[in-house]
């Protein structure tokens, strides 16, 4: 499996060159364009700086106007992509503009959300949670009393359950498509000790989680993923949780699809039955061919998607572009990506970048030299069970036409001669 | 070494529960409060859901008017510490929160700050990086070309050589202390796939950057780091660079001092002498014992601190904390974090949150039961290479009084019989 770790550099820069070299070098196209565009150094490049620009010119900005850094300005379009047709604010969703984004953290503005009532403001110092049901003792937690538990920091993809829902509209860029995940480093505390330190009844199957938003959403969780890697977590990428995130305390259920993962979290009632809630009865489960209900679909599948280029963007002219996507699993770890650049009929492995960590976004890149022809480019992930991320059509013939969550479907892009890029699933 | 993997995980919960248990449990101490002071709960805890509050009975703020989210009001003074004895706005810091901080990943809004001539808004269009002297075809990039190349993403943290400076005074905070650090996923193109694009002649030893702020800051790089692992970022923990970071590109050296890490790069000019320029003779140099000056210090030496509990900090009683901190060396990855909570009489191995990543922040932890007596806290770091941190005493030894950049020294926060901790090296 190709790595980008430093063993394999030499060899890969190897690669890389004789492809830059191969098609129309992206070098010589600067060199061309820009040197020569540059009447100042046209003469004698070797020697002269560049012109000086206005923004050398004078001071720049003061420290302190913003002892809370934002963005350039020059990046305001890059924000939660909120949709318009969204009947109430009640229930709503925020995507993350996965096409203007690179690695596999997410920054906190830009994690994605999706709430069922709004977003509360929760005043830290009067936030609990109850800890109750089949345990030896039940308990009531303040903030202060979860931070003196011994602590640990997990970097994990979230990933809503319905991004995309089967049924169209699909959107049109990445964010469009697959926008509710995100990724983060996360800290609190392993939510098993805090069970243990309870001491769990032997009855003890499932944990109901509510949160303290008015939706009051609550979820049934299996014991075991309880005791495995589940937290209680307070922050997200080393500041505290946003409020969207469910500030003051979440549960992280890694690899379990998002709603489950209750924010603004108050209480865990411990149980021998899952409670059926709304959010596991009426919503968050599928009808089957059959007629039957598949509910408690907890882990979120393998599954890949090309975020460079990406529909609504333009490659500019043919030559060396690098394709580069994120691929995730609910199951471990990933253990590979192939790319097609030619309409599925052939398949390469990606580079992935290291490191590669358990239910986590890995970055994968691949060398693409474009001769300008239309075509359509995709991307498969594979994980460590083997699980091999399937098309949109293999999962219809499985699940037939009244599935709507855990798409988790290999998502194509068409690329025209004029280099446009969009959605091929679409069409 | 003990790590905090998934296979100790087992043990590990062990040796914790009974340490919680072994002084005043927080499990017993949070249900004492907590359920004796909910009256509703008092008789019936084990089926009674908590009160409901005041935010759970109307609906929460709604989508939408956040687009780039920001952090809970009640976190408004987390926030970049910015000094006010600075003489003006053109040459300033701003300093990352550490003590509110968690895990590893600084978030880009409290990313620390370092500038010589202020902030400059850069147009990306109009932004150019040339590439000259001793190569065989000169270039000049616009952004676009630059983002053409193969990319790699790596976590490193960046800490300016002046943190803090061997003079008093030292401060109370961690921040105050070593808040000129932070760590991020940073997202670019390796320097030496364009370096090997443009053709390096023989007589190629260094690399001149230089900055495209009013101070036009510019430093000489060895060769060898060159095509090493140094980088052309534009992106920080997934988004584009903050302008206080070098929007729209900067030069990533791993491990070396921060004021190298050339932001807003405009120029690399190939040489095979060092510019011998003002910050790397005039500054970011030290006056030795003998007379001589020490240069080209490149390096950031092993190095850590306690950030829970740390100064301006307290203990609200005896009992179990989890003593947390981070580790960091510009040579590698940290081998290995000592802890003492007597004084530096005896020495604990701390456990270390993996993944452990070369040239990254590395978060470690102990579990302490404070006795309630006063006593002296602190940490040392052991790196890969199997340098250790030194004290400040013995760092003075050997580089006199007139030194000032790279103090790597253990610090100590002393903690008194009322919980408050301090800086005890300011004493």
């Amino acid at each position: 499996m190709p790595k980008s770790g430093d063993a394999a550099n030499d060899v890969s820069i190897t690669s890389r060159r004789q492809l830059l070299r191969g098609g129309a070098a992206i070098g010589g196209a600067a060199l061309t364009v820009g040197i020569a565009g540059s009447a100042a150094a046209a003469g004698n490049a070797n020697n002269l700086p560049p012109n000086v620009p206005a923004w050398m010119k004078v001071p720049g900005e003061p420290m302190g106007s913003q002892p809370y850094g934002t963005p350039s300005p020059f990046e305001k379009d890059v924000v939660k992509n909120i949709s318009n047709t969204l009947p109430q604010y009640l229930s709503a969703s925020g995507r993350t503009p996965l096409q203007d984004l690179d690695g596999t953290i997410t920054p906190n503005g830009l994690f994605y959300e999706r709430h069922h009532a709004g977003v509360p403001t929760i005043d830290p110092k009067q936030h609990r949670l109850m800890l109750h049901g089949l345990v030896e003792r039940p308990m009531l937690f303040t903030m202060e009393d979860i931070k003196r538990f011994p602590s640990e920091s997990h970097i994990h993809f979230l990933e809503c359950s319905g991004n995309p829902g089967y049924k169209k509209p699909y959107g049109k860029t990445a964010s469009d498509l697959v926008g509710l995940l995100s990724c983060a480093e996360w800290t609190g505390v392993k939510l098993k000790l805090v069970l243990k330190e309870a001491g769990l009844r032997l009855n003890a199957k499932w944990v109901v989680a509510e949160g303290a938003d008015a939706a009051a959403l609550t979820r049934s969780i299996p014991i075991e993923k309880c005791l495995d890697d589940a937290m209680l977590v307070y922050s997200q990428n080393g500041e505290r949780l946003r409020p969207q995130q469910g500030y003051p305390l979440r549960l992280i259920l890694p690899g379990f699809e998002g709603n489950m993962n209750i924010k603004w979290l108050r209480r865990l009632h411990v149980t021998s039955e899952p409670a059926y809630s709304r959010e596991e009865t009426s919503k968050y489960t599928d009808l089957m061919p059959d007629g039957t209900a598949r509910e408690f679909t907890f882990y979120m599948e393998a599954k890949s998607i090309i975020t460079r280029p990406s529909g609504g963007q333009r490659l500019s002219e043919k030559g060396f572009y690098e394709i580069s996507g994120i691929a995730w699993s609910g199951r471990g770890k990933i253990r590979s990506v192939d790319v097609s650049v030619d309409d599925g009929k052939n398949w390469q492995e990606a580079q992935l970048q290291e490191p590669i960590l358990t239910r986590a976004l890995t970055r994968f890149r691949l060398p693409w030299n474009w001769d300008g022809e239309p075509t359509v480019i995709q991307s498969r992930a594979t994980d460590e069970t083997g699980y091999v991320q399937p098309t949109l059509a293999e999962l219809i013939a499985v699940r037939g036409e009244n599935y709507f969550y855990h798409n988790n479907a290999i998502w194509p892009w068409r690329v025209t001669a004029d280099g446009e890029v969009s959605n091929a699933a679409d069409a």
